[in-house]
Formats: structure tokens, sequence, C-alpha cells
């Protein structure tokens, strides 16, 4: 059963993470969550992520605001690949996480998805996950398909709606 | 012997994909370099994309400029992860590209590396395949081991340029 | 009588797209709504798109938010006008949705309307078929005039109020 | 043959026009190009549009810079179309003109395209003629194949370059 | 007694344009209040502008959102200085009223104050007038010494509210 | 003959200043150079606004770039109208001086142009003029005029070349 | 014991300060708490920080939003170091704020903290202190235990409750 | 004598620190000049920092450029004040830089000067360590003078060149 760990800066991101734990485990995957905080608890940060590998994990999700440097952080320690969520704080409406998480200099990738977009980094975790475990490709390539179902539901009711 | 797809939207974003198709042959990944455009030749996109697994691609990195659509139509034809790589244009200094990579709705997620970071879109792909296969994962540990060295021969030159 | 497409990528776009389907609707214009998304399902995206002009449509309205695709998309398949609708989504303020509509590379234009701004989606479309249709053109000459006389009356009150 | 005008706010910005007019003339457009200023020559930009209806125009396409109010004083005064071509001057990298350009008040739509994005405002133009003109339309299908054989050439030889 | 006009676009920036229009009264001047929109009512703009001085206007004050052009056709047809007011509308926080406004091609300005600055459009209007009027200068200078009083008041209160 | 004072933060700010002294001069106004800095000479600064008036002033021209304070300085020392001309430095494209001159809190406006608008700083201080000074409103209109007099040159040369 | 003045533009910028000022009490530190506007009493500004180093004050906080010139004025007449505390305020999203204060010139620094970061604006106050007051040191360092516990709490909470 | 750490994340910093290391040499501090990267030798950062105390530092200047996490890092494992100088990159204008390194989270501030600030973050440095070593401070108001004098020195040639 694969293993992924969704790290969140502070409390207050769990909100947004929430869509992201709810879509992994609805796969089928063990996930960790943590608070862990890139300035407050360094040394856990740097502890969780040099031991990421060994520990099992191999995806790392990670959340956070403002000068959000957690997933930067984590990437630095690990090969694993580490999906950067930023989250958007009280000011900047999420542009300064987003660059704080995007931005990452030669050497040291963040995978980085849209401000507030936990369910995508899930969705994401999950796609790197099925190169390695075929049966979440094929879980994947089914909720592709539910999607859009659902699409295409609205889209008949609307069309309905409409052509009265 | 994986292999991962190099999909710009335009030939001139070829001197911002070098960097990925470099770093992707050194650790000996096949690589497929094409040009297709979300605008131009959609349906070669489509095509492609829906034909990926099958093709044997595991990743797709996608380079493109402005409105920059190219990431999230593969990513919408596929399961596989795609990695989107925001070319700065002429104008907006690569905040449209950014926006236009990163900014996925619900569902269908681009991994999303910084503007022009070439480099990075290959190491998250290798970060990717590391995960199933082992000798990836290795080489990238490695690869981090010589990144610190340069940086810490730099730090020694520089301390010792200084200290006279 | 005329027929336009009025498309949004997700239902939640849905009141961003009255004002246009509104408008159309009065000048006696055929409109068909729809639920298509670039991403979760770009079958049918592609499908409306390559026979939109067979199937007798004049210009394609195309609401999105975030890194909206979908007029660019729908832009690529038809030479029909596309009118891209940025519309305003949880963060960014809309800038994100408007560099992914406006910004089109060379070849494949959207002709884009401010964020949120669907009555000039539709007053857009009018303007387009005016060229063919005269008697839109004439209901479009009234409806400016009955613009003018709204805002007069507007100036009168006002003069009126603070003159005393 | 149908007669669109090309009306820029400043004889500098003639560059970024250019394959706004060559693509029109190519498509056998009558192209009337024009300098007049929305702020230096306002009795200009007034006249021309109160009368290009009458004048035998169909579509105007609008280039100007910074606070760009030429496309939207010259919609304020026609009910033809009007292509705002938002022109990137020495600061704010294009971002003053595309906003002064797309966010339209409610009722006088300018059809936006990219900053600098001439050719762009041609095409549109030619998207708009085309519903009244088969032919254009026909030449328009055309232009669209031969952009993709041309993407599809570039295709072909990135992927001879790099498969050696 | 000299005289000022206070014009928006419309209706809706009448709070915005309140401060300034009480204060211009508190100092004695005759107020003109109007709504002429660039767009809409775009006659009654150059009509308004281009008899303002032999109508014995001195200053004009322009609010208007989104792509502001009303400060700027204003005062393309008049030498009298206008003073723009930029309005915050419901995207873009108030940065498209900005640049359309402030960013005035050479030839042409408008004298800018702060997004949904109302008051500051008064003052400023006042300042413009105290040139010519030395009892507006005299009221002016009142006015700043009881600015400071008001606020050495404030600084008072919270000195002693956090002394204790 | 009336007075005005140019006062940049720093001779670096000479370059885009020089339009504004050109026009100045050419319409007879008293132009005093100064080289003044908010946060390096502020003595000066307090002094040089204190005793404008006094020193027969009538408007103050301030250009400074980055975090633009000058303008809100001389402002807070009087009452007469205080221009701000932002100046474009070697990062954030002018946004920074932009923001710093305009957004003047409630009380203290400043009549802020655009970035690097130096000749309009200079024309707009002569609008303020022209209200006590009849002469430079004469002047005024004919500089209008012979500015409109160029773009129809241009306009008409650019007719003719596009007609052939 | 040292003396730390908190310097607000408005009373409105209270709150913002709060948290500085409750974290410099904590640390038994002197604080002293003022109203001075840049603008509006910018000889009490002078004042203050012409005589700030004779009056015992080590450091200064200037909490101030919009075209925040207030930290840059105090740094002009004092070598004290100035912590600038940029204030969100109703428009641009405290980006106006951030820029006014951080981008100061060469050669007046301020030292500036997130937009509404009054506790940093306070730890780092505490920060400089402690190179002169071993006491704050330690108690500085006792509060990052305290904050690194906080967290670490909040993670074995998470922990437990998404482990269930 | 004082000790500073003059801390880039890469050796391509090193020209926007140089005016930072020159300062503080010429007022007499002990310059330590570091390559350390937050993502490539984040064991030496954390190293560095948490040591940093012990080893006779008073302050940390941290120069780095992107999603810049240097000084957030170092801030994390130290008490010392770090001064953040954002590095502007080839992108974004060194918006994502400045971002990065202002936008801290409560708890962990840094003190962040202009984007390329390097002289500022110097003498930010020397304000700091005034409080404690008397003689900094006499030389940075020796500084102030002599800026000043620049300043007016630049001032009265001008005056001249201009009153001719």
């Amino acid at each position: 059963m694969p293993k992924v760990a969704v790290i969140m800066g502070s409390k207050s991101d769990l909100e947004v993470c929430i869509p992201a734990i709810r879509i992994l485990k609805k796969f089928g995957v063990e996930v960790t969550v943590r608070v862990i905080s890139a300035h407050r608890t360094p040394d856990e940060a740097q502890c969780f992520s040099k031991n990421a590998i060994s520990n099992g994990y191999e995806v790392i999700i990670s959340a956070a605001g403002k000068a959000a440097h957690l997933a930067g952080i984590l990437a630095a320690y690990t090969t694993l690949p580490v999906i950067g969520l930023p989250v958007k704080s009280s000011t900047m409406d999420g542009l300064d996480s987003l660059l704080s998480v995007v931005q990452m200099p030669s050497g040291v990738p963040v995978a980085t998805v849209a401000i507030n977009g936990g369910e995508n980094a899930g969705i994401l975790a999950l796609q790197m996950l099925s190169l390695k475990y075929p049966d979440i490709m094929l879980k994947l390539s089914d909720h592709k398909k539910a999607m859009a179902a659902a699409v295409s539901e609205d889209d008949k009711n609307l069309q309905k709606e409409f052509s009265l």
C-alpha cells in the first residue's frame, strides 16, 4: 500500500488539505497528516524529509501560505517528488504563496498546483504513484470518466433548462 | 528504459527545454522531443496524449508561453503526470504563462515548475520515475550530492577571496 | 435566425453567463447553453467546435475561470470567432482567467471581454452578427440610445439632487 | 470587398499593426490605415467612428498603449465590432494597456487580443467578416491548415534532430 | 465663486465622489455633479468638456472604474486641469482603474489621486483653485492645521491609553 | 511671471524631468530645478516646502523612484498643488514608484502623472497655472492644436503610404 | 530597560500594531505608542525621530498603509534601525504599502516585515535589542522553543485525528 | 570587533552583495562571506545558523533570488536578526524574491530591504550593531551627513546648470 505524507505549515492550512487527504484515502493510499513548520519546527522538517524514503513515503504534499518555504525545504532533503500546495492567506490573494512555492531555483523542483488546489495536489500524487501501481492508474481513469460524466450531466440539465 | 516526452508549443521554446532534455538523457531516460501546439495542432495534442500510456510514456513535460494551454490539454487526455514548464514571452514577464499553467481547475492537475525552469522540469520527471526505477533514485541522490559539492566549492572559493 | 453558443467550463460560471444569454435572446438570437470543460470533457469541446459551423453556429461565447483554456481550445478547432469571457475565481481576482484567455499565441485569437463581463460578451456577439444581419445592427443602435438615455436620466436626477 | 480600418493611437504603434495589415491584405480585405489619437485628435476619432458604418467599414481594429482609450472611444460611437490591440509601452510591460482596453464597462465591449498581438487582431477581424463572406471562411480554414502544417514540419524536424 | 465639476461615469460611483463634493462645498466652491459616461454618453462628455471653460468651470474631477476612460476623454477636449479619481470595481482591486487613469500618453495629463480617494480629489481641486483664490489658500492652511490637531488628539489619547 | 519648482530625489532622475523643464520654460514659466532627497536631505525638503509659497512658487513638481516619498513629504508641508512624477527604477517596472506616489492617504493629495511622464508633469503644472494666467491658457490651447496637427500629419502620411 | 517606539500613521492602524506592543511588553521592553502621520503631522515625525536617540529609544517600529511614507521619513532623521510594518488598506491588498515601505533608495534602509505582520515587527525589534541585552536573547530562545512546542502539539493532535 | 555574515544562495548573487560587504568593511566590521544554498546545501545552512551566535556573529545578511527561502531558513535556526536581501532574477522582476523573503509567517521575521538593495542591507546591519557599538552609531551619523552633502552638491550643481 503506497504511502503519502500531507504536511502543512500550520494547523490553519488543514481545510485546504482535506480534499487532498480525502481523495488519497479514497484511492486506498495510506496518508500521514502532519503539521511541520519550516520556520518554527525546522528540525522536524529536516528529520521528516531525510527519513521519508526509508520510512516508506513515496510522495510528499506540502501546503503552506505567505512566504511558503516548507515545500522547498522538504525538497532540499529528499529526492522524492514534493508537491507544493500554495495556500491563500489574508493578503496578496495567494500570489506570495504561489511564487514562493513555484519559483524554485535550478536543481530542486517543487511540483506546484493551483492556489488552494487541495484536490489537485492529491490527484497529482496519485498520478505519480500510478507509474508504479497499476491499480491506481485504473482508478484514475475511472475518476476521469466520473468527472466527465458529472460535467455531461450538468451539461444536459443546463441545455434542458435553457431550451425551454 | 523509462520514456519521457518533452513537448513544446512552439519551436521557439526549444532553448528553455534543452536543460530538461539534457538531464533526462544524462540519467539514461529515453526522451521524445515534439513540437505540438494546443491551438495550431490540437488533434495531434489529443492524439499524442490519448495514446501516451500505450506508447510507453510515463511522464510528459509540456513547455509553452503566454496563454499556455498545452499542459492542461495534454493532462485532459491522460492520467499520466504532466509537468508544466511556463515559458517567459516578450510581455508580462512570464506571469501569463505561469498562471495559465498552474491555476488548473479541480480534477486535472499540472505539476508546475518555475518560469523557464527547464532543468527542474527534467529533475521533477526523474523524481517521479524514481518511485519505480530505483537506479534513478540513486542517481538523483548522487546528483544532489554533486550539486551540494559545487555549492561548497563556490563557498570555499568565496570565503578565501574575501578573507584576504 | 442567427445562432450563438454560450459554453461555460463549469456550472458555477452560469451566473456570469446569464446577462449574455439574456441580451442575445432579447435580440432574437437562438442561444444554445452548454457546460463543456476543456479539461474534464475535452472530447466534447473538440466535437462541439469542429462541428459548430456545420451545426449553424456563427459565434461562440466561452466562459471559464482560473487557467481558463476553454476559449482557446474551442478556437483551435473552428474559424468562427470565439469570445472569451474570463470568470473571476476565488483567488487572484480574475487576473489568472484574464491572462489565460487573452494572451493567445499568434494564429488563434480569442476576442476577450472584461472579467465577469457577461453582458459585453453578448453584445460583442451581436455586433459580430450585425455585419450580416441588418436588423441586429438596428437593434444595437436602439440599445445604444437606450443606454445613453438611462445615463442621461441618472445625470438629470443627480444634477437635481445636488443643485438643491 | 470588405473594408477594415486599422487605427493606431500613435505612429509608433505601426510596427505592432503591420502583421494585422498584412494578413488582412493577404485575405483580400481593403484596409484603411490611420493615426487617430483619442486624446490628441478626439474629434477625428469621433468623426471616424460615427461615420464608419456609412463609409463602408465592417470592423475596426484599434491599437494603443499605456492608458489606451482609443478602442473604447471608437466603440462608444459605433455598433461595429471594435478589436482592441493593447501595445506594450516602456513601463508596466503592457499590463496598463491590456487593462485599459479589456476592462470595458457593461454596454460597450471591445474585443481584446493579446498584448502586441497584431496578427491575431487581423485574424479576429477576418473571423468576424467570415460570417458574411464565405470565401474568407474558406481562406481562414486554409490558413489554419497551413499553420498546422508549419507546426508539423517543425515537429518532424525536431523529432529527427533529437532522435539521433 | 469658483466652480468645479464632479463628473462620474456611472451613478454607482457616487459614494466615492461624496467626500469630494462635501469638501468642495465646505470651502464655498460651487459644485456641479454630473453622470456622464465616456462610452455611453460620449457626445455629452465632449460637449461638457469643450464648453467647460466658457461655462465657468475651473477644475474638473472625473471618477470612473474599470477601463476608466472618462478623465482622459474630458482632458482631450479642454485645457482645464482634470483630476482623475480611479474607482475600485468588483475585480482587479482598482488596479485597472488606476492604470487606465494615470498612464496617460504624452500631451494630455490627468492629475490622478488614490483609488477611491474622493476627499483627496476635492482637496487637490482646492489646491489648484488656491493659486487664484487667496481665501481658499487660507482655508486649506486651516484645514491642514485641523488635520494635524486631530492626529495629535489621537496621539495623545493613545499615549495615555498605553502608558497605563 | 509664474514660478514652478522641479524637484528630483536624485540627480539620476534628471532625464525624466527634462521634458517638464523644457515645456515650462517654453511657456515662459520660471523654473527652479533642485535635487532634494526626502530621505537624505529631509530638512531641505521640509525647508523648501514650508517656504515655497512665500518664495513665490505656485506649483511643485516632484520626481522620484522606488519608494518615492518625496512628493508626499513636500505635500505635507504646503498647500500648493504638488505634482508627483513616478520614475521607473531598475526593478518592479515603475509600479513601486507609482503606488508610492499616488496612493496618498486622505487629506494630502499628490497629483500623479504617468510613470516617467515628464512632459505631462509640465503640462499639468501649466494647466493649473492657466487658471490664474490667461496667457498660459491661450498657449495651452495652441499647444493642443499643434499636437493635433502633428497627429494629423502622421495620419495623412500613413494613409498615403498604405493606400499605394 | 530598553525602549521601543511603536508609531502608527493613523489610529486605524492600531489593531495591526497590538501584537507588536504585546510581545514587546511581554519581554519587558518599555513601549511608547504614538500616532504620528508623515503627511498630517510631519513636524512631529521629524521631531520624534531627530530626538529618538537622545530620548533613549533603541528601535522604532513604524506602521502605515497605502503610500506608507512614515517609516522612510523616520529613518531619514535617525540612525536607529527603523522597522517598517506595511498595513493592508482597502485597495491593492497591501501591495502599495509593502512597496512604499520596502523599496527604500540606497542609504536609508527600512527593515520591512510582512504585510500586517505586527507580531513579527515586535520580534524583530527584540532580536535587534538582543545583541545588547543578553536576557532578551535568552527569552527569544525560550519563545522559539515555545513556538516549536505549540506546532508539535498541533502536529501530534492532527496525527492522532487522522490516524483513526 | 563586531562580526556579520553575508550569505548568498548562489555565487551569482555576489554582485548584489558587494555593496553590503564594502560598507560593512568600511565601518570596521568583520565580514564573513559565504555561499550557502537553502536547497542545495541545507545542512550547511542549518549548521551555520545554529552556531552563528556561538561563533560570534551578531547579524546575518542573506541574499537570494526567485523562491528565496535562505533568509527564512537561517532565521528559523537562530534568534539573531536576519536581514533578507531579495535578488532580482531573470523573470518576475524581483517580485517573487521580495514576496518570498518578506512575507514570513508570524514568529520568525526577516528584516527585508529593497530588491537588489545591497548597500541598504549593509547599512541596516550597521544600524542594528550601533545599538551596542557607539562608534558605529557615530560613523553612521557621519555617513548620513556625507550622503546629505553629496545630495546638496548635486543640488547646487543642478541649480547652477539650470539657472543659466
